[in-house]
């Protein structure tokens, strides 16, 4: 990771590839990288789909080493969907491998002269730029094939399907799993469009005769990794529950908890959300022969996806997460595994993200366009976006967008960015991350369903206001530094418990780079990512106004704890006085 | 005008009624009392679809008196088009009728319980609320039909279209001219869709029996307006200009200066402006039985508006405005009169803006769904708008969302509202004015085309920055003035030029109400409505930046001048400062 890797598409000259030393950037990684690059090379008031905007992909600061759990991909630019900085990241195996090819970063950068599709293909030779048309179109998991049967099997593929090369504001980045499988996405703020914007298909990584990234002091890494990996598999979070029955475990929890937004975040529980629980699904998954219980990359131990078979035994989608099974299930009022399955699979290979299509769903079911449990409405719907209808750029370009042109005015967004699993009303820390995030509605920038919900890392009562600002803002100060890292943010449950795994995580990083970091210096790398963005952010014309959650949550009542969202205005602008 | 008419529209209650007094709005007309009611009773992040948002319809402070002139009617609310405040005015009967029908007023409030869609019927003798959904997605001359038949042919109409009940964001507000024919429309920023989310389809005006409203100094009133109308009659534009051949003067004009934007702003003159000139059209109009000069409202001494027959020699629509011939005509490339005039009767019909439209048109074809110069495509584009389509539904709500769902970079707004007929790089001091308008990019807040190019006002050179801040600052303040008082704006060729006339003008208004204003007055008064608006807007979450153009502005030089926008961002922050 000793060098930064620039494609410049054009418009004047033909694209071409420069390596670039790091820099400023040096020591940067992961959220840290993207929104660094981002905040300083690109203008804040330029069009997200022009020349002057960039994409970043960037492993984090362990990614690419034995250390567990280190297998995320930061993917950031100016959001088409937001309007703002943005960083999405995603599991499978692209972060590992494109830090033993020895980068830092790749920056997608300028606009093609035309409209040529490319692909890079890059291993330890170097990078190649390569143009060809005939990948147009192509959904993530063809697109894949054909790789294969050029580069082999050995390879990852970063990639965006037909609704990125649309430049829709609900496209995703896919990144390759260990079966070559583009099931991973680094899905929110329409990355994918900013990716088929530049012209870029794909992005093909072959580390065949590369090693593992070395440590400056093995043994101290070896032994803090170690001490990591026993504190994962002792905490109930990471050492049962998403080994077991994956993130939709969250399904009964949350309904239980009166917190699960149900037909387009008009109630709290959904009738049906047994039959789509994790439970349920795991079970299914077993009887078919797929696995319930499957770790997305290299070096995971929590191993909380799965692969899902349909009914007659055949693969058809990787394991769908809470989120997803939220979005198109309890939020569209579908309460059928196998139709979740189907939406999974198609949102994958079109590479758009699974929230903001289930919310969109959502919102068409309210625009009155299906009716809300419409399980083969949806599918079709979904099918209208790969296709490129008129309709499916519509949805393609997510929920407030389809909200306007439909004239709905409830409308679960936040800075246009769809709102997770979580109905901020019974959930009110997740409400204050939400409104305040710098990335849109994003359940994953400040997780308060810890302590709210799940009693991780403290206790606040979720349906006051009480106690939610400090919540958020320390989680959305460590999740910046864990999206840093590279870690997969599912460590924070054992981080957020248990001190010593807290420790040992640093001292990785300290035994790796050589380092004598304390805990406060990673909580002030989380503000320094955080202030950086909320600069930028600012600059894109965002003022406190844009923190705040639609009105609707204010006024309506949240049926069965008959709750509005009570953090008060003046409370969420001081999220960011610290 | 004593007293404010307040619609209950629901959802609580069946529909009513209220006669409210004025309390703090006396004294207020027009765009100063629309914009006051908004700024006072609208929660400013409201959704503008939502029942917390109103419908203000106003007339002026001279309307419905013998005063010349004093036709406008102001709509007001918060856009859902812009997301900030919003005034948009209409010439024809309304305003003048309303008044004599003694209200200040009209304010549509809530939201209807159900869809049922419900039109008034206001008289001397009181108001009615009629539910009649047999009314649904009539075009605004059919439901004007209807209404004739119904009252006869002492009405004026006050009307949305399909779009309006659709809740497009292109949606306008329709008035009925002397010939009861919905001609003049209140367009820009969609108040014809918040019209619609009430559920009010018509408000039917007849006030028979009823008379003039009189001046507290019947004598001192005449000699003012007389005075008034010499001047304007004087004035070469007013006087000569605008009477032979309408707005529609300003093609050559602005042809020539090479700020005429065609091909969706990607040059400044158009081969084909000659054919869609003012002196052709009336030339045109005149040779097929139409008119080539013709008032608006009774009281109109400049009469720019005129008649347009098809080549049977019958009536196919109103003279096409300036405006609309451009955004129809050079904006898209087609040099056809007969189809702009189809696509002007459609844009009326279906009730949507014709600057948005044609700029919509043109972002469409940027997207590459027709090519530039198709005019039989552009005509099916307007059409899809008033069936509903998905692709209607798209363009109906205006360019911003038109290139967001098709991934355009290139898309001419400001506050998601489209440019109109003047390149802001070759004109611009009217460059000024569509960044920092409070209602978007709109030419009629600050029309700095007066001294940027036809010698009006003074002359500030248009390729070049020096003068434009000042020059669009008082010009949006005399603006807001000019639009409280119901007075065409076109009477500012006169009053720029003519200090005699601007005193008539104040002269009139202190006959009528019996006061003392100087010159001053009026122009605290323009501030405090420019006030009011900007604080509307920064409640809502604009800030500075959204005071800006799209960067293409000063990144593309604008043939034949080869000139970019060179106003500073820092000059633009002080337009407010005074």
């Amino acid at each position: 990771m000793e060098k930064i890797l620039r494609i410049m598409m054009g418009p004047e000259d033909k694209p071409q590839a420069i390596d670039a030393p790091l820099g400023d950037y040096a020591g940067s990684g992961g959220r840290a990288m993207t929104s660094a690059i981002v905040a300083k090379e690109v203008p804040p008031l330029c069009h997200p789909l022009g020349a002057e905007n960039k994409l970043v992909i960037a492993p984090g600061l362990l990614s690419g080493t034995t250390g567990a759990m280190s297998g995320r991909l930061s993917v950031g630019c100016k959001s088409p969907l937001t309007g703002g900085i943005k960083e999405a990241n995603a599991g499978g195996q692209g972060a590992q491998v494109l830090a033993r090819l020895g980068y830092a970063a790749i920056v997608l950068e300028g606009k093609p002269a035309d409209d040529t599709l490319y692909f890079l293909y890059i291993n330890k030779d170097g990078v190649k730029i390569i143009p060809d048309n005939g990948l147009r179109y192509l959904g993530n998991y063809d697109l894949v094939d054909r790789m294969k049967e050029r580069y082999g099997d050995k390879i990852t593929v970063i990639s965006i399907g037909p609704a990125g090369e649309r430049k829709m504001s609900a496209a995703s980045v896919a990144v390759t799993d260990m079966e070559l499988r583009p099931t991973r996405h680094a899905g929110r703020g329409g990355v994918g469009a900013v990716m088929g914007s530049k012209g870029v298909k794909a992005i093909v990584l072959d580390d065949t005769g590369l090693r593992m990234r070395p440590p400056k002091d093995p043994e101290k890494f070896k032994e803090a990794n170690q001490t990591f990996v026993a504190g994962l598999k002792k905490h109930p979070v990471t050492g049962e529950g998403l080994p077991a029955y994956g993130t939709n475990v969250l399904t009964n929890v949350l309904n239980e908890a009166g917190g699960y937004p149900t037909y387009n975040f008009k109630q709290g529980r959904f009738d049906g959300a047994a039959k789509i629980s994790g439970e349920a699904q795991a079970g299914l998954e077993t009887k078919r022969g797929g696995l319930a219980t499957h770790g997305c990359h290299r070096g995971c131990v929590i191993r909380c996806s799965g692969v899902y078979h349909d009914k007659d035994g055949h693969y058809l989608t990787k394991q769908p997460e809470y989120e997803t099974v939220w979005a198109h299930g309890g939020n569209c009022g579908i309460d059928d595994l196998d139709t979740i399955a189907q939406l999974d699979f198609l949102d994958d290979n079109y590479g758009v993200d699974t929230i903001e299509m289930g919310a969109t769903i959502g919102v068409a079911m309210e625009a009155g366009l299906l009716k809300f449990g419409d399980g083969p409405g949806a599918i079709n719907l979904v099918k209208e976006v790969g296709q490129g209808t008129h309709l499916g750029r519509i949805l393609g370009n997510g929920a407030a967008v389809t909200g306007k042109v439909f004239g709905v005015e409830h409308v679960p967004v936040v800075k246009g960015q769809a709102m997770p699993a979580y109905d901020p009303r019974a959930v009110q820390g997740i409400g204050v991350t939400y409104a305040t995030s710098t990335m849109g509605a994003d359940h994953t920038a400040g997780y308060a369903v810890t302590a709210n919900i799940l009693g991780v890392g403290g206790q606040v009562d979720p349906l006051k206001p009480e106690g939610q600002i400090e919540l958020s803002r320390n989680l959305q100060i460590a999740t910046a530094a864990v999206d840093a890292t590279g870690m997969c943010l599912f460590i924070a449950f054992a981080v957020l418990d248990q001190p010593e795994t807290f420790q040992a995580l640093i001292d990785m990083i300290n035994a790796f780079y050589g380092l004598n970091l304390t805990a406060n210096d990673v909580v002030e790398l989380g503000k320094s990512i955080l202030k950086a963005e909320r600069d930028f952010n600012q600059k894109a014309g965002f003022s406190a106004k844009q923190d705040r959650l639609p009105r609707f949550f204010q006024t309506e009542k949240l049926a069965p704890h008959q709750v509005v969202f009570e953090v008060k205005d003046e409370d969420l602008d001081t999220v960011f006085n610290w």
